[in-house]
């Protein structure tokens, strides 16, 4: 036999192939087979004879066919009954099974072997007539849907497919008799219904349904194949990034039947609990059905035992009390896979009057509580290593541990009203407000709010900080929006496009498959910021505290004691500073100092900075906002005693601070003896065409020296008072948008007079400090070596820098970044994951010619990618010092960083 | 003598040092010495002398002042009188001499050596006690001035100097006695005034005016040093980029007297003209006078022979009438000046008694027109070499032949009423106008006008085309304005921030140092777009017409044979590329195809295409576009038959084709049968908050495949028409803004498709075009190797590109560029001259990555850049095959790129 069939039989399979060659389904029923379990035999047809198969056109290897007969003979020596023998016959099923599972993307045949030839005898064999026509309607049902249309490439277009029509036919012979079920239906009505079946397809194919098991056979076998480049498997592939040349391996395997009686059933079952991960047996079942039936949904699955039961199955039977035998076999067999696999399984299993047969293990899809559960458990019990553990659990499932989510039960029987781009994680809901003004007020009355709309600014901050949820129609995911609802771990929907608001009515008109919806203020939202969905449903939460649940501190203790990459956060506020260090930040990484501007008063010193017409009336504008400043930085610097805090000095275009209705530019008038016309036309000035690209970062500590300065005494202030309290302040100030290291060079003499002025006048000796850069514009990461000079540290604003590099406006791409994904132009969002072949070339080259200058030199990540884990194990890889990340996503990037060493490791 | 004192005496001097050691004038001097040419004999403080002084606080190298002593005992021997005599005094000049000139910006003291003890022997010797003391009130006025208030480091403040308090005494006795000019003064007179100047000099500087030839000297030489430190020559240097470190040199001299009386004279001149180039002896001179009296412009100079006459001094006599054998002497100086420089040098010299001296003599400045006539005759006279008369003309001074200037007398009588950036050069005036359609109108009847805009818009294409000059209040040199004034060879000034533009009152206000100017629409103003200056007086232009100048042919011609880049051109119609033809280009090296859509009718298709419903709308209006652009580009592709015509695919931001205005809405709702409020959400819809990293270049061309089908069809259906025709058409389609591969690849199968079709239905078998791609992203330069594996050429955006690596938004840097520059943080304006050190890093790694992957890419720039000489030295540096510039600077980039080319031989 060459080594395109693979026989798995009971202590009898072939050395175990990995899934490559067998496919994931072939490789875990040889092992099975090997480890002596009761599986069906059968035999598995290579992914090479899929690429043999696919490049000839649909020819096989030479001696395939004979391989495959004396493989079948095998089997029916085991079973006793052979494929296509009219006094015995075996009947088998033909099953894809790809190296990475594609749940439904391909084609599956059972029953193959049944014809008029055989019937008679599988009839006499099971005593049972209607069970044996009710087999022989299903193979032809799929048969002459998947081989006979789909395989033959026939698309007869949408609803119009044989079989729809078969389909069609089953309900009309059900009403001539009067029967509601399938169930209903007689041996006879069934032998009726599988002859007008044949005359149909003969009618509507142009040819005969096949009566030569071996033709069925190989018709099956050729489907599958076939069904590896359907359009729905290669779309799949496309997005989950599975190569087209690893082909799927076909199963062909003795039919058993979990439907021949009330001592037959079918189950599927999880090793542990994959919703809690509690180590125990999980699973459902059903009496006399098959495996379809089991999904379907169509009868209420039975518990496999006391501890499966829900509450819509307590009346009814375990399989533990019905088949006791069979259970306790399985429960062996439970523990046997463990100990193989090492991780919990979801299997698969039939009962053939009374007897067990296993059709299927694989590792279970788990959530993110009982991935980290079992990985933990796994660990005390000695079934696994701390390392395999922290590999085990993905960054996204510990994602939905740090935040409330929608009762998946709940959600997954609503249809979402619209969807966006998931830009804060976790669910929530509340009424739809449309201002923020209006969010503020029934926030603090205590209702819960979602915030919906078309974009928002800086303005709306007070109104997102009180909503439950954001949702906006415009923007992506590195929107204003988007940005500080992940910095506050705020659900949150961005670009939700569907969405058209009416601001002055009130009302959201939502524009979806089936027409127009018009939401009012007031109205009920909730928000699956998780995946971007939105219902107008009020969907039940569930609730998680990450703080309470000490599996994680363990399994996090273990990820940091693996990790190299030191994680810090971004915190704008003690209370957000707070938060992070509980987390587990080690430092703040990127403390904006805008957002602290726009409380009421400050805000207006700001503005009357802004609207100075001299030097004089600028300074002591700016000098209004020092003891603001200074007081927000003390309590940072507190909160985080004894590890570094790097403070960006102010950023974003002054355009920023200012309104623009003209209201609030009259009022600004007044409020600043300002002439009206002066206000206007100063606004009108700060516009800018390109404001990403114009009068921002260390361009306005220069050509306004009085804030640098306001600043710099703010932060230095605040530091040497509290070295006088004996606390530990360690500062590390941030210049922004650095492309010239002259620019760097005339911030940091700024600030290093003001230091010398602050230790004289407080009387701190040795305030400890850093000067250091932002890295975000593509000239710097090219001048890295040359700015390195006078830097202290580097961190990479990755937003920027890839605005630039790419030439993307994050908050433009919204028109052509969904199509480029979705035609594959870029594989993934460059602002949500670090484009590693472009972006991180200039990271790499800044990271090794900034240190080419100076060894000592720090170097950190702040943008959103910094809690990306993709990213994580990017910087992990250029030798990154720390990445820093909004408070929520720390223990993520504990994970990740941690995942990144032990990926060194090999 | 150690080598810190320098004599140079006619055929004594030492051996000829350069200026890096005796400054310009002295090396001058020394060579004029050797030559055996009639210089009043001196010596030279070197610059090693400078920096010891500066160096160690005033003091000197040891034994200096016996080197000097002797060195004057030198000079005295030659002229047969001695300093500090009392019976035969010998006067000198000391004077600066910089390595290279700073003119003005150092100091000189005259008459050195006269003192109350050598005052009777001078005028017993001259004869002449009224040129005696009025020597010695010279001498007092300069000496108490330079040496003793400014030598000594006293700041009096603006207008309160000793030399001011001098000035109005001499004043003041002129009133005393009746007197209009210093002429009219009397020995006695001037004698009195000297003794006033002594007293008044005691009273307010605290000490007597010196009375020792010596200390004279050496107050002289310090004051001079120290001036090298003065705020004037520290400003100067560093504009001029002169290290501080050169130093500068002391020139000691006897001196001689153009003012001795009728036999003596004093003149400059020029051994060719330098305001034409032409091969004839030019200068002025004046009978009785001082260099001072020729330069400081209260007489009228006189030719010096009959070809320097101009309308001023064709009564007056010339040097050649009065002193012939001065005369005579003097052209034969001429020559061997020419012959031992080879070039054309400035000479100033001076008649004692009808005896010739000779000054100075440099390097004259000239003009463009006479520095490419001097280059081009010198070379043919076997003075100099090819190469030589290449490098002799400066790009700059060949930008001045391509363009109508400003009658630069008339200019140099005027205050400029604005400044703004110099954006397109020469000089124009016209009428006022404040918008494109009454330009355009006014233009079409035949007035000259000038258009005057807050900023420009593509929608204003058609007033600039008419306008003899634009000038916009806002924008850099970048800016749209610049970009299309620069592209016409168009007079251009933009960021004229102090005009202020009110429309409705058809007025512009200016505010400057002298308050507000109103002007009203029909005003004159006349633009010097290479200045920036602007002016509300009608001045008088000097044109100039490169195409009739056969000098400048010749000079070209040397120019290609040398260079290695070739030159290509931007230009987006066929009367640009065959002007620029004309002038050298060989090919279009960028075809901008959006100024074509702005065509009344096509902008309707265009905006209905925008304004689509459905693919088919959108194809249907696409294809109204096809035979007009099919019809530019058969133009073009005619004009530059033989040559290679890049054309890039659209790309600016839909946005720019949509009007604002709501009249022009209501009109379009109307024309493509929309809804108005239809057409005001779209219009909303494609607003972007950074356009420049928006939905725009192969962007478009991807989310619209219409428009890349389309505009390939033009292309390849004009130059497959063009072949049947049997003209040479050679298209080279260029993809926009790629950052990704798989952007290129996607547009490269569209046009490969496209030009299949194109092919079969015109029947041309083998039609030859190019696809590549513009590198203008820093993600297209990082990947270049990738990408170049589906280009056939690469053109460098290096106007996108330095916006991108810069963050720098072309159209907002004015806010705080200007401040960059002024303040050394940048040293240049980084869209004028490419970046070197950041964007060209990324131009050189695209060059090297691109070539790697595919040896025979053909890589270009056209970017503004390609006609700066700077930047064209580095695109041959880094080896590209061709620049790309607008037709009037191609003859600009044709002698940059020889330059480029001979400053590689060394």
């Amino acid at each position: 036999m060459t080594h395109h069939v693979y026989l798995f039989i009971k202590h009898r399979s072939t050395p175990s192939d990995g899934p490559e060659l067998l496919g994931g389904k072939g490789a875990n029923l040889a092992e099975m087979s090997r480890l002596g379990l009761p599986v069906p035999p059968g035999f598995t047809l290579s992914t090479e004879v899929c690429n043999h198969f696919l490049a000839h056109k649909g020819e096989y290897p030479k001696g395939l066919h004979a391989d495959v007969e004396e493989a079948l003979a095998a089997i029916g020596e085991v079973m006793g009954s052979h494929f296509g023998d009219p006094d015995d016959p075996l009947l088998v099923s033909v099953r894809s099974g790809a190296r990475q599972s594609m749940p439904g993307m391909m084609e599956t045949v059972l029953n193959v072997g049944l014809t008029p030839n055989t019937l008679p005898a599988m009839i006499e064999k099971t005593g049972n007539p209607r069970f044996v026509y009710d087999a022989y309607r299903r193979l032809i049902t799929m048969y002459s849907d998947v081989v006979m249309e789909k395989g033959a490439g026939i698309n007869p277009g949408e609803d119009a497919g044989i079989r729809v029509q078969l389909d069609a036919m089953l309900e009309e012979v059900k009403h001539e008799h009067g029967h509601t079920t399938d169930a209903d239906l007689t041996a006879d009505q069934l032998k009726v219904l599988c002859d007008r079946y044949r005359d149909r397809i003969q009618e509507v194919l142009g040819c005969p349904f096949p009566d030569d098991p071996l033709e069925q056979l190989w018709g099956a076998v050729s489907a599958v194949f076939t069904s590896w480049n359907g359009k729905r498997a290669k779309s799949y592939r496309r997005i989950e990034g599975i190569p087209d040349a690893w082909g799927t391996a076909v199963n062909v395997q003795a039919m058993v039947f979990g439907n021949m009686g009330p001592t037959s059933a079918t189950g599927v079952a999880f090793t542990r609990n994959p919703a809690t991960g509690s180590n125990v047996f999980y699973g459902e079942w059903l009496p006399n059905a098959q495996g379809e039936d089991v999904v379907a949904g169509t009868r209420t699955p039975y518990a496999l035992n006391q501890e499966s039961k829900t509450n819509t199955n307590t009346e009814l039977p375990t399989l533990e009390d019905i088949q006791p035998e069979a259970y306790q076999q399985l429960v062996e067999i439970r523990t046997t896979l463990e100990q193989r696999y090492r991780d919990m399984q979801d299997i698969e299993f039939t009962v053939q009057e009374g007897r067990l047969w296993m059709l299927q293990t694989r590792t279970g899809k788990r959530n993110g509580a009982a991935a980290l559960h079992i990985a933990v458990d796994m660990v005390e019990e000695g079934l696994i290593e701390h390392r395999e553990a922290i590999q085990r659990v993905l960054p996204s499932q510990l994602d939905e541990l740090l935040h409330p989510m929608i009762d998946p039960v709940a959600e997954g029987s609503c249809t979402p009203l619209a969807r966006g781009l998931p830009a804060g994680p976790g669910g929530a809901g509340g009424k739809i407000v449309l201002t923020a003004d209006r969010a503020e007020k029934l926030g603090k009355a205590g209702e819960q709010v979602v915030l919906v709309r078309a974009e928002t600014s800086p303005e709306d901050v007070h109104g997102m900080h009180v909503a439950q949820a954001i949702v906006t129609a415009k923007g992506g995911m590195t929107s204003h929006a988007a940005l500080v609802a992940r910095g506050w771990g705020k659900t949150c929907v961005v670009g939700c496009g569907e969405l058209d608001i009416q601001l002055a009515a009130g009302t959201v008109t939502v524009t979806g498959a089936d027409g127009e919806t018009v939401l009012r203020e007031g109205d009920w939202l909730t928000v699956n910021g998780s995946t971007g969905a939105v219902y107008s449903e009020e969907l039940a939460l569930v609730d998680t505290d990450p703080e309470k649940n000490p599996i994680l501190s363990t399994f996090l203790g273990w990820c940091d004691r693996v990790r190299r990459l030191n994680i810090r956060t971004n915190a704008d506020s003690p209370d957000d500073a707070a938060l992070a260090r509980r987390f587990g930040a080690r430092g703040i990484g990127l403390c904006r100092t805008e957002h602290m501007f726009f409380g009421e008063e400050r805000i207006l010193a700001m503005r009357e900075m802004i609207l100075a017409d001299t030097p004089e009336e600028q300074e002591e504008a700016v000098a209004k906002l020092l003891p603001y400043q200074k007081q927000d930085f003390k309590g940072i610097l507190r909160v985080m005693e004894g590890l570094p805090v790097t403070i960006r000095l102010l950023d974003p275009p002054l355009h920023e601070f200012m309104p623009q209705n003209p209201d609030q530019i009259r009022e600004i008038a007044k409020s600043t003896g300002k002439d009206e016309a002066a206000v206007r036309l100063r606004i009108e000035q700060l516009h800018e065409l390109n404001p990403m690209l114009g009068h921002r970062g260390c361009r306005l500590g220069i050509t306004h020296p009085a804030i640098t300065r306001m600043q710099a005494r703010a932060i230095l202030e605040a530091a040497a008072e509290l070295t006088l309290e004996g606390v530990d302040a360690r500062p590390e100030i941030m210049v922004p948008l650095v492309s010239h290291i002259k620019e760097l060079e005339d911030q940091k003499s700024i600030i290093q007079s003001v230091a010398a002025e602050v230790m004289a006048e407080i009387g701190v000796e040795d305030l400890k400090y850093l000067v250091g850069t932002m890295i975000e514009l593509p000239r710097a990461a090219l001048l890295a070596d040359e700015i390195a000079t006078e830097a202290d540290f580097f961190s990479f604003g990755t937003n920027d820098l890839t605005q630039m590099t790419c030439g993307f406006s994050r908050d433009d791409v919204v028109t052509f970044l969904p199509f480029y994904l979705e035609r594959g132009i870029y594989q993934f969002d460059p602002f949500a994951s670090l484009d590693r072949t472009g972006v991180g070339q200039l990271v790499a080259m800044a990271t090794e010619r900034g240190r080419s200058t100076r060894s000592d030199l720090k170097i950190g990540i702040c943008g959103e990618h910094g809690g990306d884990p993709a990213s994580i194990r990017f910087f992990h890889q250029v030798g990154l010092d720390y990445v820093s990340c909004s408070p929520f996503r720390v223990p993520i990037a504990r994970l990740a960083a941690a995942q990144s060493a032990l990926a060194d490791e090999g």
